[in-house]
């Protein structure tokens, strides 16, 4: 019987247990794509409290407390901040078996120091005593990033944002690379007019560039895409429900992006021929910068409307959807191989049963020089946990190289989400480990460690050019 | 090398064998969902022989047979009751892996004591033991009931059925809870316009309301679903290919309506219209009642034309769909949501590449009072074995809430099913206990005994409201 | 910790161990679909060194090098042989975990008791003792066929093909039973006019039949079809992304058949059309025969238009598909069972999502006499690895019937693909050998240890009639 949450958690063998502690325990982390606002990174703020920090926004938790029966208004309504965490606190147990289990007390072990297990019994002891611990400025966001040996940093960023904060960090001179990332995605959808204008006179504003013809929009978009680029962008990052690649001419592109801007509704087939265009375009723009492309496709989102109304977007009422992506995919990026244009690529799946798929479809676009050219991205959202990790990282292997993938990240709202690196090097490692075991891989560290590096650090550093 | 079969079947781990001794196995049965037949348990009726409750009306046994080769004579034929069964005993050794063979020697053992192993050499000891068995009272349905220490079971009901069972069932005393349960498929299923007919008609006198239009239709179910109620119903069930979505006006489903009933054969895109109509209505009587409503989906029915017209539906030649429903499911249960009219909802899929789908569609639903208020059913049909009850619960405890979940049912035509429940409490104990030795969840008998105990039985009781 | 590759690889208990050694390891090999060159068997031919055998045409490998950066000269390009071999070399340790790694190190082993892992440092030596020895006529290729215990092999074959080899091969007493199979794909391809209608001139001379009409195409097809039979033909094959099972009358295929032979592109309608016919038609040519027939279904091809070009098919440009056959399949099968013609049949699918649809999918159509008419294929292409066979294999057991599987194929284009056949029994012993120790199945090894052999070689023996 093991410990729960021990040293060697999640580490089944003692070849995994060598390969965590003496290869990838301590190799720094690149996390090459996260939602963390720059604005608190720049004024290195401190949080009141870990309701704060931990509740505010993180609908994985909130979609918790929900299914255990809690109020709204202990969730997201307007009960105090201790009375909201004494409600998460009576839902933790009953998430038995979810990552959330894990992941709450991996980050009060890793920050707190806390070992005792959170219920309504601890509740008011651990409120107290991490808040106290969030008061100092030990504990600013800053620091709770050096906490975890963080190297690089990217986070998500519109096309019309002034990266103002960024360029603060950077003049800090704060030793962990801050770096914006390209999320052009309301420039492509146009789905309702008055919203799609409004964003591209924003957009025409930020740019000096007036917006009337598609032409312009794209010179607007250029200009903003070269200042991401100075400012030391290096990624982009796409959220789509499917991958767009319907033919079309650039007359019909001309009509229907003068089409929206007069404020007409686009029809179905418009609006995927226009999202065709666009992601195309924001493919060749990427290649010329050698930026790597990520693309996270197939959430099903806003299925609530009643509470999409009351407290809006990502609050927790998205699912994974059951689109067939497969032609289409390798429609789009067999266009931009043709013509020599098709960047290093991250292709994120949110339902597991297009694993498989997925990792296939690497196999038709790699080429040298880059090692791993194409990339299956690491579990995502809803997948984003052991069983996720596992079934990624096993398709992966049988249909690809395992070896050459540029691994994790937390694409995390919260600074203190930064354990979920350890906690996939951990169910990285015993994977390997169990191999080891079984005889099914050879007994050989220097090699397997040396790949377990790679999979922590040395891919990313290298794939990503930080 | 662990024993066939003993008393830690299914048990790897001496935490699953606590858990399950300890825990799960004292605590009583809630079959939420079955196709017993009332009459058989209002005339407390005995078999003849172990043929006539094993081999008559059990399509997964006869598909067993009839890949193993077996001619139809001896399946569903004019073979003698022995005949059948002794091909049945010879079918049995090749069912290993399959859950006929654990279902077969657990029936065995717990109705009847027999620890042997059904084949050839044992077939004719093993039925006339049984057989003898089978006709003394203490065989009898409602006392293979009692042995089973079931405390309320669900049958599947017509709205046209008057009951009459059921009453008598109560009327008798019988201390096993004995409900109906609402499943009016065929009120919806206009697909052939003089079978539907004759089931309105059919309605329509039951009712005791003439059926015109759609509104008679719709007053004649509910007066129906109010009798139901009366009768101490809780719960409806639907068996659906896909989830039905379409938009549709009050005044083209008159005219569809009138249409079907004129005799003329339904459009695809009428039909469907029709079915979301109907799904919906359904759907609002139940939350009206406060009944749980369950949907079973996915099924490929009747797939082999020349034995359809030979022998009927339900006899075996049903299989798995791949369906795409994530965007109508979400659409359906969020038209019930908006008018606040979504009843307590069980969801089964069919086809395993769902599972995450529905683990994830839960959460989009979910609000309290009820905790858990939208549930991911149990491994159903196919599904209802080892892989597929591990895989639908590791969905659930990593996409969801597994503490909140409301467990078993058989959804059998048999009386000796009822150890399927047994089955699933092992699978699920050894999950929990394999967690536990690999320090995974804590080491803490009463938190997660007290969970084991709640799937098995608290959840149901307090969810269903029985 | 066990060694790597010993002789207990892949078997994790003492069950499995001894179900492999004592009853698997032995039996010979009915290797029934596979892509062998016949010319290169009756020339006898040997290979100048591993290159030839091992890299010349094996897309897995190029895939596997692409994706580690390799530079297309030292793949499919000018680069000498050992420089291909050294790239290759190069790559191997990062091939880990996926399959590439054990069928290289197991080929080695077997074929060459080469013990050494292949890396950078062995490159060189490895490439001269492997070359020595296949220069010798020890390594012929019927002497690396006879090195396997291989007792028949089905090749893959046109309708065109006048099976000249296979003719010599059985003159020349070759005690392997080397027989054809027959693929007529390109009889029903008629994507592009032109090349289909160069295809069916060839067809008529070979068959000396004017082919002006559908009806003398079919008569053409049948007197080749004739011809396969009396050269000891007794399977078929046909690779296909969906089943076609469109309505069509004899009129339509008609004119659809005119309009292509007088160089007119087909409708997608008309095309799918021809090909629901054309595929009714070749499946009750196999019904007449009492031929198997064989489908892999699913894949994506030719993805990359820009190496299409520079190098063709078949040369690591293809993928998982994610289409959607279930309810297509199912009428296909029934349109020939209602007639009495559904031959003997394997499903292959290349999307593990559709295991448990196909798996279901058989019992719709098994009957007797023949156990097992109905077959799942084993794990295929990408999925010909251990997930993807015990994925394969789970879901075949848990909704079907194991016992009855015929088992393993290479479908390899390489003579020293044979060890597949090993690793294969080595996984499949390992699933009844934990299911012995777990308790799961019983502890008797004459009734799991005869399953096996039946899977190893005696139900393909019996289902095949060779």
């Amino acid at each position: 019987m093991k410990p729960f949450m021990d040293k060697n958690f999640m580490l089944n063998t003692r070849s995994a247990e060598r390969l965590f502690h003496e290869y990838a325990a301590n190799m720094p982390i690149i996390d090459y794509h996260n939602h963390l606002p720059p604005a608190e990174i720049a004024q290195n703020i401190t949080f009141e409290n870990i309701t704060q920090v931990w509740l505010k926004g993180d609908h994985y938790k909130w979609r918790a407390m929900r299914a255990n029966g809690i109020d709204e208004n202990f969730i997201t309504g307007n009960a105090s901040d201790y009375e909201k965490f004494e409600k998460w606190a009576a839902t933790v147990p009953y998430t038995l078996r979810n990552p959330l289990y894990h992941w709450t007390h991996l980050e009060l072990q890793r920050y707190f120091g806390i070992d005792e297990l959170l219920n309504p019994g601890s509740a008011r002891s651990i409120y107290e005593q991490t808040s106290g611990l969030l008061q100092t400025s030990d504990y600013s966001v800053k620091n709770l990033l050096r906490k975890r040996n963080v190297s690089v940093l990217c986070t998500t960023d519109d096309p019309i944002d002034d990266l103002a904060y960024h360029k603060q960090i950077t003049q800090s001179n704060f030793e962990i690379k801050t770096l914006p990332a390209w999320r052009p995605d309301k420039a492509m959808n146009a789905e309702n007019p008055a919203i799609y204008n409004q964003y591209i006179d924003r957009l025409s504003e930020v740019a000096g560039i007036s917006i009337t013809t598609i032409d312009q929009l794209l010179e607007a978009l250029q200009k903003r895409h070269d200042y991401f680029e100075q400012t030391g962008c290096k990624v982009s990052d796409h959220g789509i429900e499917e991958f767009y690649a319907e033919d079309f001419t650039a007359s019909e592109i001309n009509s229907i992006f003068n089409k929206v801007r007069s404020g007409i509704q686009l029809s179905h087939t418009e609006l995927v021929k226009f999202k065709s265009f666009m992601l195309l375009e924001f493919a060749r723009m990427d290649y010329a910068t050698n930026w790597v492309q990520q693309f996270h496709y197939g959430v099903l989102r806003n299925n609530n409307s009643r509470m999409f109304v009351k407290i809006g977007p990502d609050t927790g009422f998205d699912s994974i959807g059951d689109f067939k992506v497969a032609a289409n995919l390798a429609k789009f990026l067999n266009t931009l191989d043709k013509e020599n244009k098709l960047a290093k690529t991250i292709l994120y799946n949110i339902n597991p049963g297009d694993n498989e798929m997925i990792a296939t479809m690497l196999g038709n676009f790699n080429e040298g020089p880059v090692a791993g050219k194409i990339q299956f991205g690491s579990g995502w959202w809803f997948l984003d946990q052991k069983n996720g990790m596992v079934a990624q990282m096993n398709s992966l292997s049988t249909l690809g190289l395992l070896s050459k993938f540029v691994g994790m990240l937390t694409d995390s709202r919260s600074f203190l989400s930064f354990p979920r690196h350890e906690y996939f090097r951990r169910i990285m490692c015993n994977l390997f480990g169990t191999d080891m075991e079984n005889g099914e891989i050879p007994n050989d560290f220097e090699l397997v460690g040396g790949i377990v590096q790679d999979i922590c650090y040395n891919n990313a550093k290298r794939y990503f050019g930080f």
